[in-house]
């Protein structure tokens, strides 16, 4: 089977921009489903699917790809709507940025049915929703795909190409090695930006007259969706309190360093090491939106 | 007087794109200062500037604005030089990014000589040296001017047009209040951002291979040069010490909240909190280099 029907749950930045991507492609026909009908009708006005609808099961029913694209608390009960609805070889997916519960979850639900693999595009943005939905989203973002025992060889294999079409680096990592790699660079990253942007504000608020580019770009995600973030950081906890407990160890550590005295050369070798690591690090060339 | 004859004391990034800043203004000429010979070779061969030479009391004779551009470790041997060949009205400053016990030193090597006024153009960037300077790098930056008790008005007053009429938004702040404030949004997200680096690189340096884009902006200081920055940390040790500790007991209260309920709506007010007050933090326009 290849893909040549694709059906997007949810139409935000993820969905939006999956659909631009592939808007264009005569041999994919996109179907987009939305909970509000005000929302259908701006996809219509867009001209971005062929078809698009609040009823779930009508959104589906014909798809080879079902991609979950909403919040990860509204994913379990859709995709109880789903399973009675597509077609038995489909393949699901979802994009939610935590995977060993949401493919726990998921996968026991479409047990027997469709083909259910997780992913994570790692394109977000500090920015939300259709309007911040762009076609080259995904170009050069690395895309995680997470197979568990049950995944089906198959289905993991064609949804890798599908994302790759998409312009994505894709790589295969277990659920939970995927979350705790994403507590370490993504989820930790952005609960320190956000209390770093409270510690600025509650000791001296004047100090943010005179941000430069540096400020801006350490704590742009803390402008991220609250409710998105916290129900992240709540799925992802455990990962998430490993590295916040290892930072307070090291943060403490160089407290005393700096107490005992500022020019202990601990402090540049410390900076020398971050300098380096991160000179290895190929970032992806997707944007920064 | 008005500034005719700049002196740049020492052409590293800053020095450089003060220079490339002033090319092909008619009314001012440009003497440049370096200490290696063969640098004075490139600066020659770029002609950006009308004079170059290793010898600090030629370069700065005539100047009517002499900025030093040195490590901040560099200039008070560098001070003593010029206070002896400087004329009595010249007006000197400095670009150091800590600036009590700077302009405490600098202020009392110049007491009676040229005027000295501290500044801090906040337009740096992890790269440094002169290939990466550039003319538009002080372009909607911000510069803050931090006088002193013992700070001749009109010499503020003139460096404060000086900073403007390379495109930079002047501030004045007094010196304490100008390191606290760094120490805020610069010098301490400067150190978290490299001990971030350091955790994840000491807890699953794998998770480097999946990096988005947010964490190449959250860690993207942390490339900056490690004997510039230690030099930095060490020079405002006491306000840096300050936002650390604060950041450590935030950071405790946070994995305590997790810890006992990872769905505790405090985790979304406090992302909440951090995102409006982002919100409303107006971010110079200058590049991101």
């Amino acid at each position: 089977m290849s893909i040549q029907r694709v059906a997007i749950v949810g139409p935000g930045l993820l969905g939006g921009s999956i659909a631009l991507a592939l808007r264009g492609r005569k041999e994919v026909s996109v179907a987009i489903w939305a909970r509000r009908p005000e929302m259908v009708e701006e996809l219509k006005a867009m001209v971005i699917a062929q078809y698009t609808a609040t009823k779930l099961s009508r959104v589906v029913r014909d798809a080879d790809l079902i991609i979950l694209c909403t919040p990860i608390e509204a994913m379990p009960e859709l995709a109880r709507e789903i399973v009675g609805a597509a077609k038995p070889g489909a393949i699901v997916t979802d994009v939610g940025s935590v995977k060993a519960t949401v493919v726990a979850e998921l996968g026991s639900i479409f047990k027997g049915g469709p083909r259910f693999v997780g992913s994570h595009p790692m394109a977000g943005s500090e920015q939300t929703g259709l309007r911040a939905a762009r076609a080259d989203l995904f170009r050069g973002a690395t895309c995680l795909v997470t197979p568990d025992a049950d995944s089906d060889a198959a289905a993991v294999a064609e949804l890798g190409e599908f994302w790759q079409s998409l312009g994505c680096n894709v790589r295969h990592l277990s659920p939970a090695a995927h979350d705790e790699a994403v507590a370490l660079i993504s989820h930790f990253p952005h609960l320190l930006a956000a209390t770093l942007v409270n510690v600025v504000a509650e000791r001296q608020d004047t100090a943010f007259d005179f941000c430069g580019p540096g400020f801006r770009d350490t704590t742009r995600v803390a402008s991220g969706p609250p409710e998105m973030w916290a129900g992240i950081l709540a799925a992802n906890s455990t990962a998430v309190r490993g590295a916040l407990d290892a930072m307070i160890e090291k943060l403490r550590e160089i407290a005393n360093i700096l107490a005992r005295d500022p020019a202990d050369p601990a402090i540049r070798t410390l900076l020398t090491h971050a300098q380096q690591r991160r000179a290895n690090v190929r970032f992806p060339n997707s944007p920064n939106v």
